[in-house]
């Protein structure tokens, strides 16, 4: 049996279990040039929250009765196409099915050796390499330098901190349980991390773990941390735009303190970005995090979940902050 | 007689003339490696207003019973120093006295033959570098693109406008009346204009200016302003964050819709910069802008005040939206 989940409706507000709905899906096989792949991992991300509305963004927005569409390790199971054969390991932007047929030009050929599949979806995906350009082309850290990083527990948080450490600045997190914030200290040696649950006021929070001020905010979540954070920035700041989770399921978090006049005053870049904009050098840096990883300079974490149901739940999870590091579902 | 004009009170909100006072100013003479000079053009900037606040900026803040600072050309009419001479016109940051004596490091020597000394004030001068320097090194505007300035009518605004024609973008300029905006079709040739006194709807305005959306927007102005051109960016982007002349007098324009969901949906750039960041190319920009007034490519327009005793007015005239071009004070 083939199953398949679609978006039933538009989330309003943080989205529910009742925004999706769990059919079962064709049976299919493989043309000529087509692989048919069973999915393993299938990767959750924040960004997806923004494709369930239907405002116009860098992505289409996801269609009501279809599947939702995400990055999806896969074994391939059924090929028609002479590169790919019974049980190489696939990455792909695929759809929320069990099992599905693909263009063999739409997917990516996995090494199992290099790390397991499922670094596929984080570290060495997506998330991994999101915090690789956006902290380096963009945030350009210099050693003794101060690096702030929203999300920090999260998927491209934890990798954000440790580049930055690599990198030989000082790095503080900013996360929302102290859980998570033991990780970030013990495991990752952040330098400093605060707690915004926990933290009555965060500008003088950020005053205190940043001695020397900002030089470089990578900025996941928006909203007043983000405010917080802006307010203690140095000349010649650089703030990357990578996700303002805070936003988006709160249309009021839109509104508030406008950061043009610190970015002013203080000559700062502020720079939005998706990692697609990087495409051509995905090598580089794919590259970069596996010989890392390889040398024991980068630590990571995965939160997974059994079960291709739990998907919603597993989404909808991280909106509720109980995650340390990337989220994943696995297909038992 | 000596006079000078000190700051008598921190405005609240719109200056006024009762934040000024003019007075006697003692007589000076020149020690060895000084000059005396005498002011004969006055500058009165937006940025001056927040020196008149005492929030922590780029550049310290003016204090109470102090002769206010500012751009100014001046006649030097005693030297000790052996590169000047009785005559020689001068730039300096000086204070707001008709004579007053200066370290000749501080002091450059200006060329009467290559444009009016009042220039050297505006598109020879701060004005002039700020669009100079903003425009090309931040916003990077390419033959084709479109290119929308706020405060257009103002003495940066004419200039970038300007530039970016040159550049062979589509120019569209934001200003305060129809009688500036025919001046920025009939004089300076823009391609568009719209006066946001009279424009309900702003950002379909802009949409509609820039049938191709905003490539590059040179921001003189902030507030509901800023907003609506932010509305209308294409991927990629540039934002000039140069001046937020809405926000200087009304601290409720700081709040209002945050950018950076737009910025992050458009890999798009917003740079806050001041000119002094390029101080160490101010002979480039200057040999250019020189160059293009020699071909009649830039145009160039003043409105004079004369009279010291006339410069709170001239000052508080900025913010009145009432004059085109470089706003200045000529001592008679």
């Amino acid at each position: 049996m083939n199953k398949q989940i679609l978006l039933k409706s538009r989330p309003l507000g943080k989205p529910t279990a009742e925004n999706f709905t769990i059919t079962d899906a064709p049976a299919v096989s493989a043309k000529e040039g087509e692989l048919v792949v069973k999915a393993k991992y299938i990767s959750v991300d924040p960004y997806m929250r923004g494709r369930m509305s239907d405002a116009k963004s860098y992505i289409p927005p996801f269609e009501i009765d279809k599947a939702i569409e995400g990055g999806i390790v896969a074994v391939v199971t059924e090929s028609r196409h002479p590169d790919f054969k019974i049980g190489d390991a696939v990455y792909a932007s695929l759809q929320w099915k069990e099992v599905q047929v693909v263009a063999a030009g739409k997917v990516t050929k996995l090494d199992k050796n290099i790390a397991p599949l499922s670094y596929y979806l984080g570290i060495l995906g997506m998330p991994g390499l999101t915090a690789y350009f956006g902290l380096l082309d963009i945030g350009k850290p210099l050693a003794g330098q101060t690096v702030v990083v929203s999300g920090a527990a999260g998927a491209v948080g934890i990798v954000v901190g440790q580049i930055a450490r690599i990198k030989g600045c000082r790095v503080v997190g900013i996360a929302g349980s102290d859980e998570k914030n033991a990780y970030l200290s013990d495991e990752l040696k952040f330098d400093a991390v605060i707690n915004y649950h926990t933290t009555a006021d965060m500008k003088e929070a950020i005053a205190k773990a940043c001695p020397n001020g900002v030089d470089v905010y990578f900025d996941n979540v928006g909203g007043t941390i983000s405010d917080a954070v802006i307010a203690n920035i140095n000349k010649g700041a650089r703030i990357i735009l990578c996700g303002q989770i805070s936003t988006y399921n709160d249309m009021k978090a839109l509104f508030g303190l406008r950061p043009q006049t610190t970015l002013l005053k203080k000559s700062a870049l502020m720079q939005g970005f998706i990692v697609s904009n990087y495409a051509s050098r995905f090598p580089e840096g794919v590259k970069q995090l596996s010989l890392w990883l390889g040398e024991r300079k980068l630590s990571y974490h995965e939160t997974i979940i059994q079960g291709f149901e739990r998907l919603p739940e597993a989404f909808i999870g991280l909106f509720e902050g109980k995650n340390t590091g990337k989220s994943l579902v696995e297909i038992v």
